[in-house]
């Protein structure tokens, strides 16, 4: 799988990613990442890629041409409808786990990551297929987003997680947060570890573990939790815990 | 203001954060960073400050001592009740705007850094005082949510932003979405610029962007809407629309 980033901070985007989990996958040769600085197509020969928005107001507005040329560098070769070009913005859809695995099965993704106070709308409409927005807060820049979609995706590639990772990942029904870890020492300034999980009774351990999941799960993220979705078993802790 | 980051991955929070709108609050003095290498507390001199979870599973966990001596040398001379710790995790509260605004405030915050399966419970509940999760989605680590909400956090924090770029943030009563911008030329590839942007009446050019606006969250991010929040102007106007 390819990542084909358009940014104004093409360093930023590969010495983080070259430190995170889309490094290590392309060390194992599965996942490759590729930068175009829009900048290289700017309008002269100061690098200016941006202007006064139309009709007035504060910041300035990227221009479509540069954007546009950065793209067409990206898809030069390839088939251009069968990649989708994410925006990063705020006024997209909200990033989600199902998302990752959708854009997980693509060979290739392009990210246009906005700065300043946007992007001229008609390139948008020209070349963007999707628009995503990781949550609702404002940033200064779509690197840092672009740069969490790609870890979460890159976890989905096969062969990108060892198995003992990815093995994880499908805890419960998927539906739960994670029950509280616990590792030596035994003792940590006074806190024991919860004996169950030192017992050794594998059935024992993994009852309290889901209990605890259920549990924190309602105190939290009680929006998470569809009974349609349950097993009878988390039914049953469910209903045990509602009642208290 | 003084963000310091526990983390497995201190480089990649400097580098990331120096070419972001942090490095440019620490050239003015507004801002500064501080990391502490968890690893720096190994139990060993192999590095190894993770361990097999208590009760078996896939994975390691993050132990407790080398984080709380980490933690130690975060706060040590301050008064360690006026610092908030926040752990970055799936399971905390939901990051928003909110959230940013109410952490600038303070004049110290403590991220720590997750990797691995997790962290010991014990070290969570006796160190941290707030959890936060970027979004619904699963990450590598704690380090570019803990980049996320330091961007997020920078812009709100009085002088990192110039008085231009901060008086777009508030634009309409913050409920809608951005309306579309445009900047030359005045046409990109057949599509004109819409008229009225052009036109030079700041007061037509005001209502046609909160039109926008409003109707761009209509079809988007229905949820954000709240009647009880908006102008008599933005009533209006939403009434108008959803009786098309």
């Amino acid at each position: 799988m390819n990542f084909t980033v358009l940014t104004l901070f093409p360093e930023m985007i590969r010495q983080t990613a070259s430190e995170s989990i889309i490094g290590r996958a392309m060390d194992k040769g599965i996942l490759s990442l590729n930068t175009i600085d829009i900048r290289k197509y700017a309008r002269n020969r100061y690098g200016a890629v941006d202007d006064y928005p139309f009709g007035g107001g504060a910041g300035m507005v990227m221009q479509a041409e540069p954007i546009f040329q950065a793209y067409q560098e990206a898809v030069e070769g390839k088939d251009a409808s069968k990649i989708p070009v994410i925006l990063m913005s705020p006024a997209g859809r909200r990033f989600n786990q199902q998302i990752a695995r959708d854009l997980a099965c693509y060979d290739e993704v392009i990210f246009l990551c906005g700065h300043y106070e946007g992007i001229d709308r008609r390139v948008v409409d020209e070349i963007v297929t999707d628009e995503i927005s990781i949550g609702d807060y404002v940033l200064t820049g779509g690197e840092l987003p672009a740069l969490v979609i790609m870890d979460a995706v890159s976890r989905m590639v096969p062969g990108v997680l060892g198995n003992d990772e990815s093995a994880q990942e499908e805890s419960f029904s998927g539906m739960w947060l994670e029950y509280p870890q616990y590792t030596r020492p035994r003792v940590f300034h006074d806190k024991e570890t919860p004996e169950v999980l030192l017992s050794g009774n594998h059935e024992a351990i993994r009852k309290w573990r889901l209990r605890e999941a259920i549990r924190l799960t309602m105190e939290r993220r009680p929006d998470l939790i569809d009974e349609e979705r349950m097993t009878k078993e988390e039914k049953k802790i469910y209903q045990e815990l509602l009642s208290k």
